[in-house]
Order: C-alpha cells, then structure tokens, then sequence
C-alpha cells in the first residue's frame, strides 16, 4: 500500500494490465486541491483496508472484503435506475440501452462510495461486476432455525424485494482477465470521499460561460439557409439561445463519417460566419467511425481495430498517431472556421440495440487493447482526445458525448441519453456527479406542452440547458407532436408556450454568475456544481435514497416536478429554515413537505442565509457582455458569495487565475461588496 | 478434427476447462439413431471449417470464419424475443428477467444452426458471444466511396434499424477465460442439425402419458385441505386436470427450502393418498438453496459454494457426494410417498432483479467450478439428478424447471418464465425446439375472460398444458381479476368460462396419443414434438423468420391468436393444401392467408393426407385407462400414422421398446389399422 496523497492510497495485486484509466490519463492529479479537503490535517486510512483479501485465478482477479448492514453504497458512473447500491450488484459495461438495472450505463465507472466512509476506485477498463453485500460468506446463516413463518403476500414483487439483512455481508468485486489490479481508497464522508476522486482524476472542468447558456440542436433535415433562418427566428423571438447544434446531415457521409461538409451545406464558410455574427456557438455531430470517403481515411488504416463498424474504420484513440490525423484535420477544417464544440455520439456500446453497430468485445486493436478495454476507453480517449485540440488552440469548449468513464472529471464534455424518461433524467442529475460526470437531461420529445415546460424546467436547473429537436424543424414550444411539426401546423398556444419557455430560459440566463463559481469550485475543490442531497447532509438518514431532489450550485435545491405528478409532489427539506427562491416564503425544514407548483413553476429552495447573486438575463454570453447583478439574501443567517471573473473563453485562467468579487451579507441584510474595482464582467 | 459419428464432427483447439456440458453429460450419445439421420449414407464435412481460425489469449478464446449475407442463424437455447440472429449478437448468460434481447435467457445454449448446412455448439459452461456477422474485417468496405446520399427519415428506429448487407461478415465467437475449447460441428438442413444435436445429446425425453394431461398449479396460500379441496372441485366441475403443482407453502421454510413439510402440511401422507385417490399427479415446488432448518443441511456443508443464497447453502450439484444426499432425501421422504414430479425453481440467476438473490459469477465451488460456470450449468445438473432419483425408483417424471441449458433433450422437464407477453411466449414455442428444450407458455395472471380462453389454448397446444394459479385460490375460469379472485368474487360469466376452458381442455386430452407418438419421435430421432415452420419446410424463405406458428405433432400447424389481435391475424401456409383441424376445409397454401377466429377457437391447420388419430378426452390418465380412438383423415393423399404404446409410467421401454399400431390411409379414404391385436390400452 502506497499513500498517494492526503486522503488518499493505492493498494496493488499481481501484475496489472498496461491500459488502465491511470495509465492512460492525460490530467495530472491535483496535489494543491487534495491539501486542502478535510477537516483535519490528516486522514487515517480506513479500517475496511485491513480487510481485504485479493485472489488471482485464471477467470481473473477477485477482492472481498466485510460489508456492514448499514452502509449505503453509491457512485458507479451515470445511473438512470437507482442510485443507492448497498445489497445489490452493478456490472460497468457501457450500453446505450440500459432498460434493466445492472449497472449498465452510457457512463459505467468502477467507483463507489461508502458511507462507512470511504470510497473505492478500481484501475481497469474490464466490465467490472460489484456485489455490494448481496451475499453472505457460507456458514453466516447457520444459526438461522425459524421455521413455519406465515407467508403474507403471493406476488412476484413481494417475493423478490430488496430485503435488507442485519448480518454481515460482504462486497465482491471481480475483475475478469487482469493478472493484477491496482486500487485506489478515499477517504472521509460522501462529499469529501467525491472531492479527492475528482482531484485525483485532475479536478472538475470549467466550461466557458456561453456552454452555460441555452443549447438548441436543429432539426437533422436542416440545410446551411434552414439553419441561418432558424437563427434568425430565435433573435426575432428573443429567445435566449447560445448554441447551435447540427446533426449528422453536415457530414458528406454518415454513418460512418467523413468529417467534411455535405451538398446540404455547400457555403460552410459564410454560415459559420453568419452565425458567429449572430453571436452563437456552433456544435457539430459526429461519431469515431470513418467512412472509406473520409480524407483522413487512409492515414487511420494503420491505426484501426480489425472490425469496422458501419462500413468504416474504428480508430484506435490511444495512439498518438490517430490522435494527430484527427486533431489535425478538425482543428484545421472545422475548430479555425468557428466550431467551438462538438457532439460525439456513439462512442457508447450497444449490443442490445437490432442494429449490427459497434465493435465485438473480443476485436482487437494496434495498441494490444481488446474491444472490451476499447468500450470502456474510448469515450474518455475521445474527450481528451478533442479537449486537447480546442486546448491547443487556447479556446474552451463544453461539448456533448454519450460516453464516459473513469476519470472523466477535468473533461469538458456532458452526457446525454436516447432513453427518455423525465423521472430517470432527474435521478441521472442525482448519480452522475458521484463520479466526476456532467449529465444533461435533454429535451427532446416531449407529449404535450406540459410535459415540455416540466422538461425544460429540469433541463434548465442541470449542466446544459439543451433543447434536441433534431426530429422536428419548428422549435417544440410552436409545435410538441412530431408528425405536426414536420407537416408545418403550429399549436393553437404558440406564443403562450414560446413566451412561458422563453421566461425560463431567462431564469437560467439570470443564474449563469452563479453557476458559473459553482464551476470554479469544481474546478479547484472537485465539489460538484450540481449533487444530491446526501452528499450536502451525509448524516441525514433521510436523504440517503432522495434522487428527485438535488442541488444546484452553493445554496440552492431543485425539487423537479414532471408532467405525470400532476403539479404535486413530496419533498423532503433537511434540518434548518429553508426559502422559496422566487417568492421568498420561509419553510421548516427537517421533514417532508407536499408541494403544488402551478406549471409554470418549478420548486426551488435556498438555505437560511443564501446570498444568490442574480444577472439581469441576456439573450447570449458575447465577448463584450457585462452582468447586470442584483444580490438577493434570504432569511436571518448572515451569509456570503464569491462571483469569479476571467475571458470565460480561453485557458488563461489556468496561468493567470480568477478576478474574485466577495459578496458579504450580514445578520441584518446588510451587504458589502468586495473586489467590485478589479472587475470588468460584473456591474452592480 | 474427429468425427464423432455420422454428420457429426469434434474441432479441438488449446487445453478445455475441465467442467464443461460434455464432460459433465449423464446421457450417452444416440450413435443408432444417428445412423438414420439424413438423406444420404454419408455426411460431407461442410465447407466453413476450413475457414475457422481460433486465438488464444488470456482474456479467453476466439473463433472466427466469415459468413454469408443470406445466411439465417437459428438456436442459442431458449429465447423469447427474437428468433433469428443473423446479424446480430447472442450472449449466453442465463438470466431470469432478459427484458432485452441479447441472447440472455432462462436456458441459453451456446449452440446454433446456419441455414448453410450445419450447426455449431461450443463445449463450454462460460458466457459465450456470439458475432453472427455484425461485422465485417478491417478494409472489407475499402471501396464504398458513395457520398451525399440523401437521408430520408430522423427517428431512433430508422437510424438503429437491423439493415442486411450484402458483404461477406464474420462469424466471432468470444469464450471468456478458457485456454482451449471443443467445438462440434453437425451437419445438415434445418432440421437434420437439429436432430443430430438431440441425439448427439442423448436424444429427446419421453414424458409419462399423464404429463401431457392438463397441469394446475394451486394458490401459494393453500394448505393440505384446500388442496384436497380443489382437487375435488375439478372432478365435480368435470374439469380434467392430471397434475396439481404444490407452490413454496409446503416447507417448512423457504426461501431457502428445508423440503421438508410445514404445519399448513399437517398430514402430508394422507393428502398425498387421496390426491392418488382421485387420480392426481402431485408436483412439488422447490430450489436448490438449502436452509439452516433442513434436515440435510449438515450433510451438505461440505458440497457448498463458497456464497450463501437467502441464508440457504449453494450445493455443488456437480459433485455426487451432494447429489446422493439430496437424491436419498428426495426419494424416501417425497417419491416413495407418491410425489411424481418437482418444480425446480430459481435455479437461474438474476442480478437484475432488485432482490439480493443468487450467487456471484466469480463464487467457488468444490469443485473447482465458479460462478460463471455453475450459473450455467446448475439447472441441467439439478435435472439430471432429479432424473436419476426417479430413474432408480423407476418411475418417469415430467417435471418443471426454470432454468436449463445445453444437452438438455434427454431430461424430461419443461421450461417456464416470470415473464409474461403472450405474443412472447408464441415465440417460445417455437425457438426453444432448435436446441432440445421443452417450453410451456403457462398460464396465469390474465387481464380477462378472452385472454384466458387465449393463453389457454395455445397451452394446450404446447409440450405442457399449465395453469398456474399461484397468486389466486380459484380458478382463473371463476374469476381473472387477482384481487377480486382473493376476495372471493366469482365472475357472472364463470359457468361460460369454465364450459369454455373445459371444452379446449377435452381437446387438448383427445390429442394425447398423436403428442405421446410425436415424443417417442423425439426420443428415437431427435424430432422436436413441436417445432418452428423453417424445421419442417427449410427451403421455403418466406418462413424464415416466422415465430408465431408453429407444428404440433406430425402434421398439425397451429396459428395462436392472443388476445391483442382481437380475432384476426395473418398467417403463412406453405406450398399443398391444407385443411382446418376442426371443419375439413381446404384452403391452397403457398401463399399468406387472413385467418378470422372468434373467442373459442384456436387456428390449426393439417397438411394433405395428415391421418390424426383422436382419443375420446378422459378426466386424466390412470394406470388402467383405455383411450377410444377415432381416426381421421384429411385431403386426398394417401397417410399414415404410428401410435405407441408402452406402460406410460415407467422405464420399462428402454429394454422392452414399444408397441406400434400403424394407421394407413389410401387416397380413396380406406383405412387399415395394423397391430390393434398386441395392444392393450388403444381402442378403435
């Protein structure tokens, strides 16, 4: 065992393999950060380490260790199904169509946290299943001799529910094929554990503030003028929208891809700069498969698995020599004309799906990695990968990806999902940042005008604002029903709909300083900008299960509501006095609550004694744009905010650090504002 | 490479694990029946061996050789949502609640058929996956360069839809952790592969005539009396049922089991001699997870994995330490005393389930086996001991299990799930015959009287006509709701319903003798009893990919309608006439056909000539009846028919054989019945 630092320890068995999310990072583990969290200078190494045993078979390596009945288990990537693992297994494979609670996720990553405090990081690409006190060791239960207990209820439901036991269990973590694993403890409570795995992995990203704003990804028929014309309407409607995403019909070919414009879009050059006129960002589809068409074709022959996948090459991301054809040609055609971001889809798996896509588990590629360490890689070697080429020319990017893994933190890159439940999208808000992911609950289809503000509301309190209409040409707020909005037919409640969308997106676009310093903290600290409620109170009992509630940003927490709650739902408030955001109205908390909250309306609350600095909204974040902030201060707690300033655009911050207002409030609302003259970005 | 026996032939590569499906087999391989097989006296090897290639690394063992676009992939074990995998991904990993479709399943096998003239089973316990061309070779597109294609449509299902190609792809065969591997190889059409692999297997069980009676599962909450109850209410209502099916309530605890009888049994010796009275079978629920209480607890001790199950020790069923004291239990304490059949549940696994239930895959056994392995492997060594236990008493079972695997054909047990799409369970029926599984579509939770009379029909047209009432205490005939069944409400329509079900029951009993002639078929030649279309009509490609019709006996083709398709569906009848089972008429196959049938029938068609012989429907089958058979033939060719006859309970056939009576039919219609003098139990 080898301490790595305060906090944190590696253990190591047999002989690991050569491609491990470790051996393979680009960002370099933050010493600084790692100083800092705690609440003692030091940390002493918890005591389940003296417990584990280590076994090598042929089958692959095996860890157990002892599992107290109370210990809640949370973290294993992006989870749609569930979020609290104690008693249950979870298998790390990627798979876009998790529709069982395995594990299974866009976003997989071999990495829990205990509430016996302490947290487990696994150091392989393998699909790596945990029983998480699933089972007892033979013999625990030989005392047992009741006999002749009444049975109660003959259903399939009350025969296989989720039984806690009282006796000691134990976790089994087993990792096919390795020789050897290393493993790597945090210590300390549920935020502190998330706070060294995320300034381990290199700290939290820190997006651009315009990545903040409202995303809009166009109808996938749209040509170069539809797109222009869609632009256009959203300034005429004064619809706040910050980017512009195009799909796949952009490339000559797809799928597999070409990377170069189509016939759709024979002036690229003019609509990049339209657009950039219009002050929007430009985010492009695309996908790792390379059509035979693809310039770049060729030159990634030599370094592509032994499949193809739809007709093109697979290349082969952990070589340095596919990294450089790639980055070379989107920094030259794409990144130098404008692009400031993009989506890269299907870098997930999916054996599930009727369509034969994707790469065999068993495939091989030039770097000695199999499909299944690929699977596992390569959504995370893409990231770093692009964050690397838009690094090289000295500009931020917030893209999408559909997947990641371990270590993903310090990448700019949020997940989304075709799955599309709102009640899973809101739990996805709640797992994701366990494990250093960014998660955005889309909007994209929705069944009603409802059913699209109770969305847009969510989508609006998450990492990326972003609306997908990739299936529709007219925005959702003109037209929800997909066949209508293709033959043209506007609802008859367009503009109730457009003005009510356009009222929240100015919500967002007035929290953008906020969320903003959540970043920073992020980015310095490894907190979460966004996390649930456990991680805030880890002693609250009650909150250990809570994953429709979270929080967003320092003080404020979002109690989504989704169309089939009909406006009501139940909430639960920790201990203290709590405060709506919008009308102020005082609450107890340390117990549950019922809500209404009329459609329009989405429930947040802010801690006694948050100062929540609101901008005046704009319609997008421009080189030149200045925040107009008004300082809010709910209840009698005296209380405080650091708002963070620097170009919001490049990696300056990196060399030359942030620009700080600090906004002091005291018992009797009495505001001080501080740093308010080194300033250019924030006006008050 | 070996040959193993006519069309059948061993490929070995490196050094196999040592606990594999053949090393493990208690059945001897048919070499007499497969003599028979085919059309020709010898057997060519087929062409694709001399193509396979096979790696060996220490993530486990590769198969690969390529495949053809118009092949069609048949087999890999049980599945209930697809029938057909060119293209496409298997994984045989057995698994209870497969809600996606990715090969997992209660009984997987990893064993397949090609439409180009072989099948394939690889010998091994691991979770195989199977790449039925998904993908073709590095380079193999080199040469499409087609750009701006037009896209037509942006949906999830146009862009993932399963598209054919006309390349050549490969064929990649992925074996976890082995260091070597026997494949067998065996040739023929559809159907003469499949015969080959059930004789190779053992060839096919041969259920006591009573099995094929009508089985009814009682409430969960019954005790001793209220199955004596309902035992008589059955002959009061003139309901014939052979078979009642005892749920969990006769342990004295479970989960895990003690097998042992609990105070709701207070009399058990007495209720089982007036079941016997009345002329039932008694079938007892169980699992294989034994708790503390039993008897045999301490015995197994030794024979146990290393994990518990709901408290209850995992016996290595592998071993015959542990099978001997589970036998020897078995035997004195419930055969002896009259229990003719189990019903071994659980015996496959479930991580997905959110109960802690199962043990992991990297558990140990004694063995030397591991979780992986025993997973796949438990349910067929759970049948074969229970077989051999009443192998020794002489007495034939036909049983229930949940989870069963390669080899299987010779073990009379049938296969059920928790899953319950009626339309799903049509295409059992007709996957589970391609690699010797017996499956029953049991009927149990209904949404109302048609469903019931929908589901009811197509089990009496399966290999096991179950009713499985575990959740309510009447029948479903009386009432479908659970609730208002529990609160014992009858519906106003319960004499309808119950004439209804009485009536499909008779005729399911009237096709006793033609189903028995079918199973010694399957016994002496491997042909399934009941079988998809593409087995009997292999160069027929509009039946291809149909999975809801299927062959019941010799010469009748059945069409189940669920209740979804409110009384209409289309259907397939293959070139020559055909006549309705039920009226003689003919109609011209060669071509889809609309069938409308109201609530009470059930489409079954016969081919041209098709001599059936029916029995006057008894309550149920005893020692001493005597079935009344009327003969009838369809169309104008001439046919025949073999009917069988032996004890029907017993062993004695496999040194005595049968006695035949052969039916002719000339093309005038004139009938001559060859035999009726040495019979004893067929009447005309």
């Amino acid at each position: 065992m080898e301490q790595i630092a305060k906090g944190v320890w590696k253990i190591s068995y047999g002989v690991p393999e050569e491609h491990t999310p470790v051996s393979m990072r680009k960002s370099k583990i933050c010493f600084d950060g790692l100083e800092q969290v705690g609440k003692t200078a030091n940390e002493t190494i918890p005591d389940f380490i003296g417990q584990l045993t280590c076994q090598i078979r042929r089958r692959g390596v095996t860890i157990t260790y002892p599992m107290d009945s109370d210990e809640d288990i949370y973290g294993f990537g992006l989870q749609l199904l569930s979020m609290n693992y104690a008693g249950r297994r979870r298998y790390t494979k990627v798979n876009s169509d998790p529709r069982m609670d395995t594990g299974e996720s866009h976003a997989p990553v071999p990495f829990y946290i205990s509430t016996a405090g302490y947290g487990l990081f696994v150091d392989t690409y393998r699909y790596v299943t945990f029983s998480m006190g699933t089972n007892a060791r033979k013999g625990a239960s030989a005392q047992k001799k009741e006999v002749n207990q009444p049975h109660e209820e003959f259903s399939e439901s009350a025969l296989y529910a989720l039984k806690k036991s009282n006796e000691t269990r134990q976790v089994l973590i087993d990792i096919p094929s390795a020789e050897g694993i290393d493993i790597y403890v945090f210590a300390g409570d549920i935020m502190e554990v998330v706070q060294r795995y995320n300034l381990f992995s290199g700290g939290g990203c820190l997006p651009p503030m315009w990545g903040l704003g409202i995303w809009y990804r166009a109808y996938g028929g749209c040509d170069g003028e539809s797109i222009v014309r869609l632009a256009d309407s959203f300034r005429e409607d004064h619809m706040p929208i910050d980017v512009i995403g195009i799909e796949p019909g952009w490339h000559s070919h797809s799928y597999a891809c070409t990377f170069d414009w189509s016939y759709l879009f024979p002036e690229p050059g003019a609509m990049l700069k339209s657009l950039q006129e219009k002050d929007f960002h430009v985010n492009l589809w695309e996908h790792a498969f390379v059509y035979p068409a693809a310039e770049i074709y060729d030159s990634l022959q030599d370094y592509s698995g032994d499949c193809e996948v739809w007709n093109g090459l697979v290349p082969d991301l952990s070589l340095s020599g596919a990294q450089l054809v790639f980055k070379k040609w989107h920094q030259e055609h794409l990144m130098e004309k404008g692009v400031t971001g993009f989506k890269l889809d299907e870098c997930d798996n999916s054996d599930f799906n009727p369509s034969n896509w994707s790469f065999p588990d068993a495939s091989q590629f030039p770097s000695g990695m199999d499909g299944e360490q690929m699977h596992s890689a390569i959504g995370v070697l893409y990231q770093q990968m692009m964050e690397q080429a838009f690094r090289e020319e000295n500009i931020r990017t917030l893209s999408q990806v559909r997947s990641s893994g371990a270590l993903a933190a310090p990448l700019p890159f949020v997940l989304y999902s075709d799955l599309y439940q709102h009640e899973e999208f809101i739990r996805g808000i709640a797992t994701a940042p366990f494990s250093g992911l960014l998660w955005s609950p889309e909007v994209r289809d929705c069944v009603n005008g409802e059913d699209l503000l109770r969305r847009i509301q969510t989508v609006c309190f998450s990492t990326q604002a972003l609306i997908n209409s990739w299936r529709i040409p007219s925005p959702p707020w003109k037209q929800t029903n997909i066949e209508k909005n293709l033959a043209g037919i506007e609802i008859e409640e367009a503009k109730y709909y457009t003005d009510t969308c356009r009222r929240i997106f100015e919500l967002r676009m007035s929290l953008l300083p906020y969320l903003y310093s959540a970043f920073v903290e992020y980015y310095k600290n490894g907190i979460p900008p966004i996390r649930p409620l456990c991680m805030e109170y880890p002693h609250d009992l009650q909150v250990r299960n809570i994953d429709d509630q979270y929080f967003f940003g320092k003080d404020m927490m979002v109690c989504p509501i989704t169309m089939a709650q009909k406006g009501e739902r139940e909430a639960y408030l920790p201990e203290g006095k709590w405060y709506d955001l919008f009308s102020g109205e005082e609450i107890m908390g340390g117990k549950w609550f019922h809500i209404r909250a009329d459609v329009e309306k989405i429930p947040v609350y802010v801690r006694d004694g948050a100062v929540v600095p609101f901008a005046e909204p704009v319609q997008c974040v421009r080189e030149d744009t200045v925040f107009h902030m008004h300082v809010r201060h709910y209840g009698k707690k005296a209380g405080s905010f650091v708002l963070y300033e620097d170009d919001f655009t490049s990696y300056d911050y990196e060399v030359n650090g942030f620009r700080k207002i600090q906004i002091l409030v005291d018992e009797t609302g009495r505001k001080s504002i501080l740093g308010i003259e080194v300033c250019k970005k924030y006006l008050f």
